[in-house]
């Protein structure tokens, strides 16, 4: 155990979302290189960062497609010079009218599983669209199951009669392999996570091969999440992948083995507001409204809603196991450098958030560690799942004190 | 099971937060007039509305003092005309500037737990505040326990000592009543909150009689939660309640018999994006970030996220049990006349949201109420904890199409 991080870098005075663009930039690297290796296609989801700035930091390593989540993220995304988009949610037909309006302007992709929607898409569209059929290939929330491949096949005839309408291909999203993970057992998990992988492979092959034997001339195959692209060796058969979280990473990607502790490029910094040291918890100003709700998978026990950072001292050009993790003595090898370390530090697991309510937050902590915490520090939390705690801020803050606008979605009228 | 609500009164494209205004102002009257009975102040939490506008419908009520949970959100009601603003979160050293500075604009009341938070508003601030020990009396969040009754009275005296800290006296939330739901027998879960209530009132009165006799002239008692306020009999020994969530309730407090179905007064309007007859599913546009996560507490088997809303057809004028709740033959009795079931319907708890990620939200429903639904209708999700849910939008939209501003605390430095 290293000492609880004490964040004095920046004046912080309520949470905020801090960013460590090093690490972020590291991590695109890494995918963008991990893609280009596997020669698949590499269209990031963007909908973790929504940020047009932390967009074009992607630009560098010469992505030009990207995917959204709605059309109000496609809109932002478009209006900040992005011109190959996919809305990987399946069409919503309220919102026609402004999907009819991006098709205009940008390459559009979206993603159909019925064939009244295709209908829609052919009698109120007047440029042309990129039609993915979102293709369930085990995760069991949205699309046409795998094994429907009759179903699967109609739908692409169905789109291909359509005059504005291309049939790009289909898509698929296992976040199943998010359900797969073994408490305290890396390794285990790992294997699990692949499992899933191959499986969705070769599913989304077979449709494709039913599709080409049934006369289709071409058919792509668009997969993507953050721990199976962390993790795999190869993605084949499939075009490209659309992995998004990867850009922060968070908790539950340590826990699936998909980062180590020194790639978590986000974290809140809270105020320290009272020191317990007879029941070993601190109260923090960062409840659900500052962190987001969502407890660890596989944390059995209790529900672990985040962790404090450590500090991580003398490590310059070691290389450490996995540190900070549950995994620490099985956490694959990584050099941290001081560089990566500094700031947002490392997970410390001995520290989790236990409880949260809206604006209050229970840090538990052995005695070790809670004696060096004063009421009125600042100390940093790393989120459970990044894309939720992102979601709730305006705007990061880098180490550096530079503020990222990030792009919020007001969910309205 | 009544059929599945479909909402065609608002345009809607997106989720959407919508409120019943009426329903809001039942429920203001109702835990006004509860407070008047039992002969307390009544100084409603406003975190839960956030709004301007709904805090203004309070004021025929002859509310004149109020409840925040943030220095934030105390400015945004300051500016808004309310001038004696309790925050009831313990001060946050970092934000001792803008204490001060509220300090000389209303009258505030803060929240302490220890020595130097005391010895810090001694020396910062220019104008009186009215200053609370935070008292812990069971909960085991925040606050001194109520058994350390030397810490308060050390406490409480050195407040006294202070020339601008005037001690006000010890302030309690029993959040620990959540934690007492029995699934699906709601006369258990009323006698355990209750049991709570009673426990807390009784450990207060006794750290009031301590305070007291070691020379202190008087001490005021301050609680609240929304399941003891809206169930409870009496306030013995308090002299004001702070109830919040009341104004809307959610699946939450109807879970832990605080509210019938026919007072939950928002709910999300959210598109449907598929149907999935044959898993007895429907796929909501409507996700971690419409809704929220939170589960309902007690719901063992699987995780509830919230539930649809159902038409209540021929009821005007009658008199119903707790129509649409998982206690359904256990509630108590109230009438429910056609207003108020217009509009937001009542919850359906057989066609519960069982799985969200980001921007996707599964429901379950059985046979008879799936063919009902079609890929692009509205229907309206009730949330779990309305206090999150509202958290995530910057406005309200009413049934009548009124947008209600609420205010968006945006935690950033």
């Amino acid at each position: 155990m290293a000492r609880i991080l004490r964040f004095d870098r920046l004046p912080i005075e309520r949470p905020t979302l801090v960013l460590d663009r090093e690490r972020v930039m590291r991590n695109i690297a890494r995918m963008s290189a991990r893609a280009k290796a596997a020669g698949v296609g590499f269209r990031p989801h963007f909908k973790t960062h929504q940020s047009a700035l932390i967009g074009d930091w992607f630009r560098d390593h010469g992505v030009t497609g990207i995917t959204v989540s709605s059309v109000a993220m496609a809109e932002y995304f478009a209006a900040a010079g992005w011109s190959d988009i996919t809305i990987a949610i399946p069409v919503n037909p309220r919102e026609i009218a402004r999907i009819r309006e991006l098709a205009g302007l940008i390459e559009l992709g979206v993603l159909v599983e019925s064939r009244e929607t295709v209908d829609l898409l052919a009698e109120s569209l007047d440029a042309p669209v990129q039609v993915w059929i979102k293709v369930d290939a085990g995760y069991g929330r949205a699309g046409i199951r795998w094994d429907e491949t009759d179903r699967i096949r109609a739908l692409a005839q169905r789109i291909r009669e359509q005059r504005r309408l291309s049939f790009a291909g289909i898509l698929a999203h296992s976040g199943h392999s998010y359900h797969e993970v073994r408490w305290g057992d890396i390794q285990a998990t790992r294997q699990a996570v692949l499992r899933v992988h191959e499986e969705s492979l070769t599913r989304l092959q077979g449709v494709r091969e039913a599709l080409l034997a049934g006369g289709l001339e071409a058919c792509a195959i668009s997969v993507g999440d953050t721990p199976t692209c962390s993790q795999a060796e190869h993605f084949r058969g499939a075009d490209e992948i659309r992995p998004g979280n990867f850009v922060f990473y968070d908790l539950m990607q340590l826990q699936l083995g998909s980062c180590t502790g020194a790639e978590i490029a986000v974290a809140v910094a809270t105020p320290v507001l009272a020191v317990y040291p007879e029941r070993r918890q601190i109260l923090l100003y960062g409840g659900a409204v500052h962190l987001a709700v969502q407890a660890l998978p596989g944390a059995s026990e209790r529900r672990w809603f985040g962790c404090l950072a450590a500090e991580l001292a003398g490590t310059t050009g070691e290389t450490r196991p996995q540190v900070g993790s549950p995994h620490e003595s099985a956490g694959r090898e990584r050099a941290i450098t001081a560089e990566q370390t500094e700031g947002l530090g490392i997970p410390e697991m001995a520290a989790p958030l236990t409880s949260l309510s809206q604006e209050h937050g229970i840090a538990d902590l052995p005695e070790a560690l809670i004696e060096t915490i004063r009421c009125g520090d600042i100390v940093l939390v790393y989120p459970v799942h990044s894309c939720l705690t992102g979601n709730l801020y305006d705007r990061y803050v880098t180490l550096g004190g530079e503020e990222i606008p990030r792009f919020r979605s007001l969910p309205s009228a």
